[in-house]
């Protein structure tokens, strides 16, 4: 076992199954038994519905096991008998994100300079847009940019459009960095659990549009940002990170907006963080965050 | 001027009015012309509406004005001019609070610590509770307990009661210190801007009942309390105080509510202390807070 | 296994050794093999040292080996192959702690509201004070209180009856509650990882005396308090917990020392909590808290 | 008078002065008498030193005192009477920042992302670097980018190259984005409190070279960054923004790093808000930020 900051070749494997006993053991065991060290384990039992999370880190040095085989021989060996579903990554697997924008710029700048500094381990080959306005930002980072105009008429087929685009670039995961556009339920099925939005406000409070009118109309003394997946429901998906800072009866509407950009960003990449790192599971609408 | 630290005899005047034009001016040369020096002045406009509020709080030693003059002169040499409210207060006089509490013992052992330890200026004459759980707690530290155990029968008349005794003990203000109980607008309308309460949300989200059940269902990494003003409309009060902690897929319920107990106490605390300071103006349902 | 909330009668393992292949599928094997079902898992490896770290919660109902066979069982099977050092806990044991106090009362009132609402699953037989300041506190509620005054000449013999004391009492863990005396080198031997100070401030910065006086003279916009064992160096043990709150240019240094009192109690019940809990291993002058 | 948020033409007037009876009723009257609606006042009395503090913005529309003769007027029937000194500044003057780096890239790119989106209204007319690192950024944005490799030899000779530079391009303010190089107390005296630098640690604690390095060797559970004015003792200068964010055992170095960039751009951000807002004043090694 080493620690998380060697940058070491190895395998993560993602477990949920009904709990029951001896689960650990096995699988720990078969790791063992194939020659792999594991790195790290973390796991999480739903006390409600007995359910069972695990998140395994092992290195590949020295497992004898070839990735292509491992899920046939954990399929038979351990996941049928526990009645497990799991996901196998390799931890230099580099994830494809496609980042969609409308007109504020500060999400996608924060991204952009994480990117550009090495920071994060991913490829963004694209970036789409329902507005012009962001495309020499694009640009100037040499990444491309696609444009497509959305209203009620051709929304279906600007969507399938963007469908098409994203299968052909093998995009793993969307990230909505400000994107001013719902998407459809069709679309989001095509990515479950794939879709980061952030929201400029601490959810469930003040969901829906112009958060910080509704946070000022209030008078409340700190305001929030929400990261969560897409799904059918808005601002309804699983929260997968929040912050927050205080204000106060001096700020106006547009302090709020000022103050709550630097909350977007950080949270935002905070969450694409612990995506893109395989450290989230979902279940019931929660996340499970192995931080 | 002097800094706040000083405990000197001085007077506090909190003002409200239309915007004009010399305002600050008018109101400062009246405290300097009868020989007050002033230890703070904070004021703000509320930009929507033009509205003016000010703080103002003087050193009442070298003062010629006796404070039984006050109201009369000021009003005919100033407040009339700009059309003003106004309260007074001198910053010795000690706000007399009654506690309201049931079940839970956190917020209010709290008060009780600080006002054993003398870190509050203020006088606590009777505890009031629906349940006799806490009675013990009352009669340790020798405050008055006030059993009114309510119904929607009795409510009308237990209230009445509670009012009559509030009065006869001359009681400024009142602090819901987990009261599980929901006052009536009858009752709410004899305080105004006199109840505070502590809810156990981050308001707006998670109003009513069962809060951290709400917020654990929800999935949200982060938890809050909000101390608020009562009005007729249940948890939509003015915000005096709000604070937060992290929570986790780990935590349970029960974390939450442990967490949030820490929470509560300390806000309202927080919010007891800005108020018996003087310090809060409330307009179109948000505070004022000058700290 | 099954959650945290549900109040089971389980056992707690704590282990530390060096880092090598196998040790969780060894440990876990060997606890299914006898009928326990695992609650909690955490581990950690140091990546610098190599030194592995586990945190093992079991249900007791089914487990086969007696608690009083388990250490001898445990250590001819695993502990000695792996050369692992280990403490076991019976989640229902009830720690035993002394407070130790001088004559702030806000720290103490918060330990005793906890312990009054039966929020922590602990014994307080006593506390000890160098002034009998807070004499009454304890009285109230039917604690032992002893007073040992001390200076320069009785201080030996002062703590050596202090520890006769607690040994009488079986005192497990000993939590000073801003006490104003520092405890010699031979006192703290006792006590090894045992003794839970708080400290009021952030620390390292302002170690010794008068802290808010220095960030006060320092220009600091945020404050704290530090929670940590007691250890021969002053200040200088493994952190537990901190926490911190903001302040401005308004607040003076009375500001600094009402702020941080809510800091300080708030930061020291919490540690108490993880420490009574279990869930700390201390490795190199750091804590390890399995949260 | 108005609120901040509208973009009026206005005046800031920075006063500050022995602490004497009538100071704010004599300014107050001076701007009410030429016609001044003042917009905002804060004052503060340090109470030590009896030092007063002003900060007051007035609307200069129907202001009958042109800016030129303002300093003269003020002068004479004010300042010289209360032993005043004072700054006068017009709110939609554009400060003009010189941005110092070197090789970390987070805090340039997030000052970059604020001015290209004109979050800010400032100009940046150059960047100054000891490392060739980061010119491709510059080139981006536009932005002049000078290199001047610095070494114990020629360090005089170029900083006096630069402060030519600066002087040439009419640089009101300084930013230190990282720069990993120390100024010369001689650099430093052309530009009192107008150099801002950034400090990876919750100063005081761990000032110096690796403060993450040594904020984990502590075990400190908080991280923190701290923006402050630079004066000739490193990293002692006056505070003007502190912000943390919480780590644990499992955080690494690497990790504290990580989640101390986005802390360091943040804060830096603030406190140059808040200085190009002209809402600092110093005073004995202090700030007074009129937030």
């Amino acid at each position: 076992m080493t620690n998380k900051s060697q940058r070491t070749h190895s395998a993560i494997l993602m477990i949920a199954c009904p709990d029951q006993t001896g689960l650990i053991a096995a699988v720990t065991h078969f790791i063992r038994e194939n020659g792999g060290n594991i790195i790290h384990l973390e796991q999480y039992v739903d006390g409600e519905s007995s359910h069972f999370f695990m998140r395994l880190e092992w290195d590949l040095q020295g497992f004898n096991l070839p990735m292509d085989q491992f899920e046939k021989c954990f399929q038979e060996s351990i996941a049928a008998q526990f009645d497990m579903s799991y996901q196998l990554y390799a931890s230099d697997e580099r994830p494809r994100l496609a980042i969609f924008v409308s007109k504020y710029s500060h999400c996608l700048f924060d991204i952009l300079s994480r990117y550009q500094a090495g920071e994060w381990q991913v490829d963004i080959p694209l970036i789409i847009s329902n507005h012009p306005d962001l495309e020499v930002v694009a640009k100037n980072v040499g990444i491309d940019f696609y444009l497509f105009k959305i209203n009620k008429e051709n929304k279906r087929e600007q969507e399938e459009k963007q469908l098409r685009l994203l299968k052909s670039h093998k995009i793993d995961s969307i990230v909505l960095a400000r994107y001013m556009q719902i998407l459809s339920d069709d679309f989001v099925r095509h990515y479950p659990q794939q879709i980061i939005n952030i929201h400029h406000s601490f959810l469930p409070a003040f969901s829906g549009a112009k958060p910080y009118n509704a946070a000022y109309d209030r008078g409340v003394k700190i305001i929030g940002a929400t990261s969560h997946y897409v799904t059918a429901e808005l601002d309804a998906g699983p929260i997968i990170e929040q912050d927050v800072v205080r204000v106060s009866h001096t700020d106006t509407v547009e302090d709020f907006i000022r103050k709550g950009r630097d909350l977007e960003k950080v949270v935002l990449s905070r969450a694409i963080w612990h995506h893109m790192k395989r450290k989230i599971l979902v279940f019931k609408n929660r996340t499970i965050v192995f931080v």
